[in-house]
C-alpha cells in the first residue's frame, strides 16, 4: 500500500476522520488534519503524505488535498520546503483545551422553574404577542430606507425614541423630547448606565426603598454606589426618613417606584410625591423612578409618572420585560438634560439592535403595545380576583395586601410562622414562592413575616392548585 | 357665563387645550390641565372650577372631569379639601425644561453620509437580507417554547451559542464549546467586556497594531488600558517588535487581526502566527483576535482563525456588522476558559435580545448566513475588480495594496501629496474617503501618504464616477 511506503508510522486513512456531514470535502479534510494533530494522533514535525498518495488513499480528488495543504501552510499549521514533503509545523500540536466544570452558570444547567411558578415580576409567557411583533418588524422592514441599516445611533434609533416619547406622554404623562430618551435593554441596563454616570459625577451612595427589587440595587452597587435603605410604609417611601438619611450620608440620589412599590404593592402618597421632588430640588439631587409595571393597574387608571412632575429632577426607567417578555430585551431611560450629557455620545452602552428598535417603533405607534396591555390587564385582573378568592377560601385568616395592580400580592403569615420555612415546604411540593425578607435591604428585622405571591406566569387553571399547595405547605411548617 | 362667576381670572375654555387627537377625552383633559400649569397659564394654588361647571364649559360629561380631578389629586398635582374647591397644588407649577442645544450627537443632526461613500467597514446596505432574516425569526418563533421567552441567559441564548460554535468551527476552524462563547452586540461590545476583564485582572496595557481600527482601541482605553503600538509590515504585525514592546512595558495582551489586517489589508505571515501564540504562552498572556471580515476573501478560502491554533491563549471577536449590517447588532466573543470565568455570571453586559438570538440561530443553522456571504462575496469580488480597473485607468501610477479581501483597498499617493488635502478636496465634491493616517496610533510620522478607499457601500454603477472624483480631487490638491 502506497501509504505505508511513504510513511510507515501512520495509516492515514484511519488517522484522518473525514466525518459524514454536509460540509465541503476541503473543509472536512482540513478539519480532519487539524483534529488529528490536536488529538495527538499526528506529532508536530510529521511529514504528510504526497498529495497524490493521500488523495488515492482517501478516495478524493488530488485538488482537494493540495488545496488543504496550501491552506494549512498559509496559516503556518504546516510547513512546505522546496524539494521536501509538507510537514506539520512543530508548534501546531497544541493540546486541546481540557474539559473543566464551569465556574459560572451555563446553559447546560439553567435554573429550572418550579411546576407552579409564583415568582413575582414574570409576565404571562403563554401570551407573548409573537405574531404582533413579527408583523411590526415586517411592516417596519418594508419601508425602512437602506441608510437606516448602517451604523446605529447609540442613544437609540430616532424613530424608536420618538415613538417611546409619544407613548410615555400618552400613557404615563411624562414630559420629554426624543433627545431626553435612550432606548435600552430594559430597566437593569438603564440603571447600570445611570449608576455609572452617578458614580463618575461623584456620587457614592444611592437611597433605596427597603424592601425593594434587588436587581437594580445590585447593578448600582456594582457601579460603586452604596445603598442607603429608607423604610417604606403604606404611603410608599418615607420621605422624611429619606431626607434624614440623605442629610446623614450626603446621598443626593434616590431610587423609588412611585406608581407601584415593589414588593409592598403600595403607591406613593400624593403629598410625598411633592415632598420627594422638593427634596431633590433642594439638594440638587436626582430621583430615579422605577416605572416597572405601572401599566398594570386594575381598579383605575395608573398614577402618572413622577417624571412629568419635574423632568429636570426625575429620571425614568421603563421596560417591556414585565409587561411583554424579558425576551424582547427592550426598555427606555428618560433623563434630565444634564444627566443625558453626562452619559456622553456613546450613551453608556450598546443600544438594542436597530431591527428590534424598528419593530418597537411600529409596535408602539401602530397600537400593538396598547392592545397587548389591554388584553393582559383583563387577564391579570381576572387571575388576581381568582387568586384572592382562593386565598380567602383556603387561608381566610391571612391578610393580603397590595394595590389592585401588578403581578403579585403580599400574603401575611400567622404570628410565629417563619416565611423561610413555608418557602422550603412549598419548594418540596415544586411550588416557587418568595420570602418577602429576600427583598429587604437592611439586616434589621422589621415587619411581620410575609410571602410574595406572583401570578403573572401562573396558568389560570392552576390558581386553585397553587393556593392549595401553599395552604398545605403552611400546615406542614412547624 | 358660569366660569367667569366661579373664577373671574381664568377663561377655562381658552386656558385648557384639549387638542383633537385620538386619545380618550379623560387623557386629553388631564394633559390639558398639566400643560396649562406647566406653561404658566394657571398658577400653583389656583382653584379649579366645580366639575359640573367645567363639564358644561368644555361640552364634556361631568364624569370625565371628576375622573381627571381624582387622578390629579391622587398624584398630588391637585389638592382637594372637604367643603372646598379642588386646587392646583402649590408645588405643581414647575417650569418646563427649557430647550437647550444638545452637548452630544443627536438624531436631529446625524452625520450625513456623502453622496459617494468610500468609508471602509460598511457592508452593502442595498443588500441587507431583510426577507431571509424575517423568515429566520418567523420560523424560530414558530417553535420556541414559552419558557424560552423568560429571563434570558446573560451569556447568550443557548441555541444561539450552539449555532455560533458550529458556524465558527465550520467556517473559521475554531475550537470551542458553547460555554466558551458569548453572544454580543458586535466586536466593539466584545472588546469592551474583555477590556474591563483585562483591567480588573491587573492589565494596564494592550499591544495594538499600528495602524489599526480605532474603535476597538477607544473602548479598551475607556476601560483603562493604555495602547502600546506595534508596527505592521507586509507580513502583518511585527511579532519581534511586539515581544520587545511587551518586555519594555509589561504588556501581556495583544489585539491583532490575523486574517486581514486593517487598514493595510495584509494577512499575518505563517511563521508569525506561531510566534505570536508562542509569545502569549511564554508570558502567560492573551491574544485578542479581531476576525472582523475574514469571510470576505476573493482569491482563496479565508485563512483559519488563530483561535483554533490555541484556544487557551486566543480570544476571538466576530460580528455580523461588517458582513451583513450594523443594524443587526449581533456578534460573538470566544474566550479561553479562565477569561470566561473572569467575566462572571453576568457576562459583562446585557445580551442581545432573545428574539434577535432566536433569529440568529436559525439564520446560521438554516444556511441563510452562508448563502448571504456567498452572494456578497460575488458582489464584492466584481466590485473590487471594477474599482481596480478604474483606478488603473484613471490613476495608473498610484500603487494599490491589500489582499483580494474585505471591503477596502489602500491607494498610495505620489510623493509630496498630503492625503489630508486630498480628503478635503474629495469632500468638497461630496466624496467621503479616509486618510490612512487616521488609523495610526503613534504620533511618529511613518509610512508614505495613502488613502483608504472603501467599496462596501458603493453602488456598482458609481464606481467609475467615484474614481473620477478621486482623480479630480488629486489634481486639485496643491
Amino acid at each position: 500500500m502506497a501509504l505505508v511506503q511513504t510513511n510507515p508510522l501512520l495509516a492515514w486513512d484511519t488517522v484522518l476522520d473525514l466525518g459524514d456531514d454536509d460540509a465541503p470535502l476541503v473543509a472536512r479534510l482540513e478539519r480532519a488534519v487539524r483534529d488529528a494533530v490536536h488529538a495527538g494522533r499526528v506529532p508536530g514535525g510529521a511529514a504528510l503524505p504526497p498529495s497524490r498518495a493521500l488523495a488515492d488513499t482517501l478516495g478524493v480528488s488530488r485538488w482537494v488535498v493540495t488545496e488543504v495543504y496550501g491552506q494549512l501552510v498559509a496559516e503556518g499549521f504546516c510547513e512546505a520546503r522546496v524539494g521536501s514533503r509538507t510537514r506539520i509545523a512543530a508548534g501546531a500540536a497544541v493540546h486541546a483545551t481540557p474539559k473543566r466544570p464551569p465556574a459560572y452558570p451555563t446553559s447546560s444547567a439553567p435554573a429550572r422553574r418550579p411546576r407552579l411558578d409564583l415568582a413575582p415580576g414574570v409576565p404571562d409567557l403563554r401570551h407573548v404577542p409573537r405574531a404582533a411583533w413579527l408583523r411590526a418588524l415586517r411592516d417596519a422592514l418594508a419601508d425602512t430606507p437602506d441608510a437606516d441599516l448602517g451604523a446605529p445611533d447609540p442613544a437609540g434609533h430616532p424613530p424608536a425614541r420618538a415613538a417611546v416619547v409619544d407613548y410615555l406622554a400618552r400613557a404615563r404623562s411624562t414630559r420629554a423630547g426624543p433627545d431626553d430618551v435612550l432606548v435600552t435593554h430594559g430597566a437593569t441596563d438603564g440603571m447600570t448606565r445611570l449608576a455609572r454616570a452617578l458614580r463618575s459625577a461623584g456620587h457614592r451612595t444611592l437611597l433605596v426603598e427597603d424592601p425593594s427589587w434587588g436587581r437594580l440595587r445590585d447593578v448600582a452597587r456594582d457601579a460603586g454606589l452604596v445603598a442607603v435603605p429608607v423604610p417604606v410604609d403604606d404611603g410608599g417611601i418615607d420621605v422624611d426618613a429619606l431626607a434624614a438619611a440623605a442629610a446623614r450620608t450626603g446621598a443626593r440620589a434616590a431610587l423609588v417606584a412611585p406608581a407601584h412599590q415593589f414588593p409592598t404593592g403600595v403607591a406613593l402618597a400624593p403629598g410625598r410625591r411633592d415632598a420627594l421632588v422638593s427634596w431633590a430640588r433642594a439638594v440638587d439631587g436626582l430621583v430615579v423612578e422605577d416605572d416597572y409595571d405601572a401599566e398594570f393597574r386594575y381598579d383605575r387608571r395608573p398614577v402618572a409618572a413622577l417624571q412629568g412632575h419635574d423632568p429636570g429632577r426625575v429620571a425614568l426607567l421603563g421596560s417591556l420585560s414585565k409587561t411583554v417578555s424579558p425576551a424582547f430585551g427592550l426598555g427606555w431611560l428618560v433623563l434630565p438634560p444634564r444627566w443625558r450629557e453626562r452619559l456622553g455620545a456613546d450613551a453608556g452602552g450598546p443600544a438594542p439592535s436597530t431591527l428590534d428598535q424598528l419593530a418597537l417603533a411600529r409596535f408602539l405607534t401602530g397600537g400593538g403595545y396598547e392592545r397587548h396591555l389591554r388584553a393582559a390587564r383583563g387577564r391579570f385582573r381576572r387571575r388576581r380576583a381568582a387568586l384572592l378568592a382562593a386565598l380567602d377560601t383556603a387561608l381566610p385568616s391571612l391578610p393580603v395586601s397590595g394595590l389592585a395592580a401588578g403581578l403579585h400580592v403580599v400574603l401575611g403569615l400567622p404570628d410565629g410562622v417563619p416565611a423561610a420555612a413555608v418557602v422550603r415546604a412549598a419548594a418540596a411540593r415544586d411550588v416557587g414562592v418568595t420570602d418577602l425578607r429576600r427583598y429587604r435591604v437592611s439586616a434589621a428585622d422589621h415587619g411581620p413575616e410575609a410571602l410574595v405571591v406572583g401570578y403573572g406566569n401562573l396558568a389560570d387553571a392552576r390558581v386553585d392548585e397553587a393556593v392549595a399547595a401553599l395552604a398545605a405547605a403552611l400546615v406542614e411548617t412547624p
